[in-house]
């Protein structure tokens, strides 16, 4: 076992500006609602679906920027991260931005996992100003891990959509606003699920594992937050995370939110298992979570974000699917 | 401009242990003879070049906790990445490490993104022991980035070879060893240069701007660094960022090494301008430069480690090459 199970960000960094960006399906679903902006045009005025999302990403950092009033040149560092080959989505979005740039790859976790450095690199007094950024695009994410969208391929109910959608937060040193409090770093689980279309039986673990290592390490009950937030485990990962952490003495049945799972009417939206990507959970985070935060509604919440570290290859030679969940507690 | 441009590390973590490992190509090299261990076997054991390279990274990080007379449970956090499609080598070496997982992506720059964390990790008090980690190998590089190996295509004087190779780091909060003790996060520069078979021209002046921060920020010349490294610029990088620093009236000349330069007898071993990869300038940071600052023989260097951050599609969308290079100082 490792020595040191949790991180905890003792000055206690500030979340002084966040925004979310939207596509339109995800627009009209039933957080459409809370989103800075929904966007009607796939391509995001751009003439590739890698363009596009490389666009969707950095408008939702300028937004966030824009509703701190904050410069851009304030900012120390972005930490990125996207599930397109090589993280390109990022590095595009990012490049003329002429600041710092750590690119981070942790799949669908990479909003808690870009938002857990931003808090380290703040609260150690490294940067005085860090943003965290995730994207995904339903298009970029088929073309690349899929089937091409004209193919029309059938879906099994255990599948994902992944959603057009981008987050973005601005982490400072000082301020007054909701506070990172600390955070747990991802182990990988791989418990053998060998179907990529069963995203979240392959992840749910990997947050079981995370969430039930922070309540030990900080002595806390699932009661002592208002919401423990998954990221993408969906309506099928939902229901065998509360069932493992259950056996473990544990239930997080009533405070419990997947934002795979709030992010579409599967039934109306033909969604199926529901939705997934880097941008599903760090859009809900920045629509949803961190408002009711500010506003008061929320006192405490652990925003646990769940990724599957796989490739479009790697199936195919036979491996089975590590996921990884890391964790960031947030605090009103 | 950035508020903050270099990360000091005031506690000075240690580096505690390393090892490399690289494949026979690079063990008939000019640096052969420096490495812990070098494999014949391409497959390293293992059925396919993608479960060759995690295999290479997992043995090399193994063989420094072995050199180290370390236990993989006394890790508070990998940090590691490479140049593969989801960064899949690394996530698939680590998952059965049961520590802590942050994926990076820094393309060839990984390695000094990566200790750069690394160091950061334990200097913060966040982590005890951390260890940095890379790899890259010739075949699954190929595959992805360019042509079928046996398609046989012809590679012009500028494409540089991707090394099989890897290194592994284990940074410790305490200990009597070589110091980090600074380090910066690089910017993303893009020129232009649109020729996927031209990386060193694309990412020397992401080396510019990182090494004259780093040097402007702390006063100090380049005649107090035993050596300047950068990791892959090659023979057609290297006088390229030599000539943009002299512009800026900063002659590195006498201390610059480049690792792509480094690794191979470019015209006994028909490399062309010299290695490239994520485990370029790890294992030859880990055979030649740490040792020689564990000996004594050097006293101070900067280890700028550089990369392009494209993918295989986007030069066929008309993309441009941006370029990124993150240092970490390390003192014996």
């Amino acid at each position: 076992m490792p020595e040191q199970q949790i991180i905890r960000l003792g000055h206690q960094p500030r979340i002084e500006s966040y925004a979310s960006i939207v596509g339109q399906k995800e627009g009209e679903g039933p957080m459409g609602g809370c989103f800075d902006s929904v966007q009607t045009d796939p391509y995001f005025g751009e003439k590739t679906w890698e363009q596009a999302e490389s666009r969707l990403q950095s408008d939702t950092l300028e937004l966030a920027l824009q509703k701190g009033q904050i410069r851009s040149g304030e900012l120390d560092c972005i930490v990125a991260g996207d599930l397109i080959n090589q993280c390109t989505a990022s590095a595009f979005a990012m490049r003329s931005s002429e600041v710092p740039y750590l690119g981070v790859f942790g799949a669908c976790s990479t909003m808690a996992e870009s938002l857990l450095l931003a808090g380290i690199l703040t609260d150690g007094g490294y940067c005085h100003k860090v943003a965290a950024v995730t994207s995904s695009h339903f298009s970029t994410a088929e073309r690349q891990f899929r089937f091409p969208l004209s193919y029309g391929g059938q879906r099994p109910p255990s599948a994902q959509w992944t959603c057009t959608a981008s987050g973005a937060v601005v982490v400072s040193a000082t301020g007054n606003a909701p506070r990172l409090t600390g955070g747990c770093i991802g182990r990988i689980q791989d418990l053998g699920v060998t179907d990529a279309n069963n995203m979240g039986t392959a992840m749910a673990p990997a947050a079981a594992d995370t969430i039930l290592r922070y309540l030990t390490e900080t002595g806390t009950k699932p009661e002592d937050y208002d919401a423990i937030v998954t990221g993408d485990l969906g309506h099928v990962g939902s229901p065998l995370l509360v069932d493992l952490l259950l056996k473990q003495g544990v239930d997080i049945a009533k405070v419990h939110c997947d934002c795979g799972a709030m992010m579409f009417d599967d039934k109306q939206q033909d969604t199926h298992a529901g939705g997934s990507g880097c941008g599903c959970s760090g859009s809900i985070l920045c629509g949803y979570f961190l408002p009711k935060l500010q506003k008061g509604e929320f006192r405490r919440i652990l925003f646990a974000a769940t990724g599957a570290l796989l490739s479009a290859m790697s199936p195919q030679q036979g491996e089975s699917i590590p996921g990884i969940s890391h964790l960031v507690e947030i605090s009103a």
